[in-house]
């Protein structure tokens, strides 16, 4: 490593903190970085800094917004009757863009897994409930990830939410088990969305 | 993309311009940086940005540097009489790795390739020419990439260097043909390095 100039290994290790990021690719990423004139770099420096100073989680359904509720939970003609509960803001986005869903959503921000340590309290749920508490909603969509953890999640909020909203329902497994829900492509998405059933 | 706010698709933007980063890992770097808090953030894009200030290529041999001579050659304990040229600095690194190599290198920073462009006078080849009015140097060791364009710059070196200095010489194919130098493994390269003939 000593054979990089003392800048360049700071950057490496910094690109390489990045989850999902090897040592091979920050490298590879540092020599991009490299090649690009400084007015480009400092403009992508500037986007992730102004990123992380805006963005943040919406008060209600915890979606990414730059205000206070973001721009599904201030548009009023959504309807309030229904929530979609989702893993995270990704498929929230798979969702919307099958442009069929018209309702609310819920982002969990996550899936309950004992196994990376990931409890019911780590997830957005004590919100859910307290959305439910207004009576003004009439279902509560499950749409988590068909995935061990993601029915894991489902199973449990349907007890959770149980005599707290009128109907409880899953969306239908058109959706691939065992893949990631943000991956399934739109027509498959509207299936499941549709023949989602009591749960 | 009007599902992301402001910030977050100019980020993804900006990340997707990154050269062999397509827009869904712009997207999945995006969200690791949602996630990241704002210090971690800052830091990175600081390093970014510095780096970018720092670091710049060495007046001589055009390795990686934030001085005006790289840590190469500003050693005096290298040997002065060999230079090695070499495509990349990622491929000058490779060749540091075998630490066998004590000589000066010289960093073309691209191959000839009529297809692409890149034509002699787009790399440093002039700088190289000049290196060798001194005098000073005793044999070139061409170290292009044994891909079809590291191979047509070699036999361009030799022809053009031919005269200018005492020994022209061409690492071994020790190196996989069609491979990209900086993949070998140091063994490889060391045995390549060795098996050098003339040129």
């Amino acid at each position: 490593m000593d054979y990089y100039p003392e800048s360049v290994i700071d950057l490496i290790n910094e690109i390489a903190k990045l989850p999902g990021i090897g040592y091979k690719s920050a490298i590879k990423i540092t020599y991009n970085l490299i090649e690009m004139n400084e007015s480009e770099v400092t403009k992508l420096a500037r986007a992730m800094v102004e990123m992380k100073k805006k963005v943040h989680y919406c008060k209600q359904c915890h979606h990414l917004t730059e205000e206070d509720l973001c721009s599904i939970c201030s548009n009023k003609k959504r309807d309030q009757s229904i929530i979609c509960v989702v893993d995270t803001p990704r498929d929230l986005i798979a969702i919307e863009k099958t442009r069929e869903y018209h309702g609310l959503y819920h982002v969990l921000h996550g899936r309950i897994s004992p196994l990376d340590g990931v409890r019911p309290q780590d997830l957005t749920i004590a919100s859910l409930e307290k959305r439910l508490e207004t009576g003004q909603v009439q279902e509560l969509i499950l749409a988590n990830s068909p995935t061990l953890e993601g029915e894991s999640t489902a199973v449990y909020l349907s007890k959770t939410m149980h005599g707290k909203v009128a109907k409880i329902t899953r969306i239908a497994h058109g959706v691939p088990i065992g893949g990631d829900l943000e991956f399934a492509d739109e027509i498959t998405l509207l299936k499941a969305m549709e023949g989602r059933h009591d749960y």
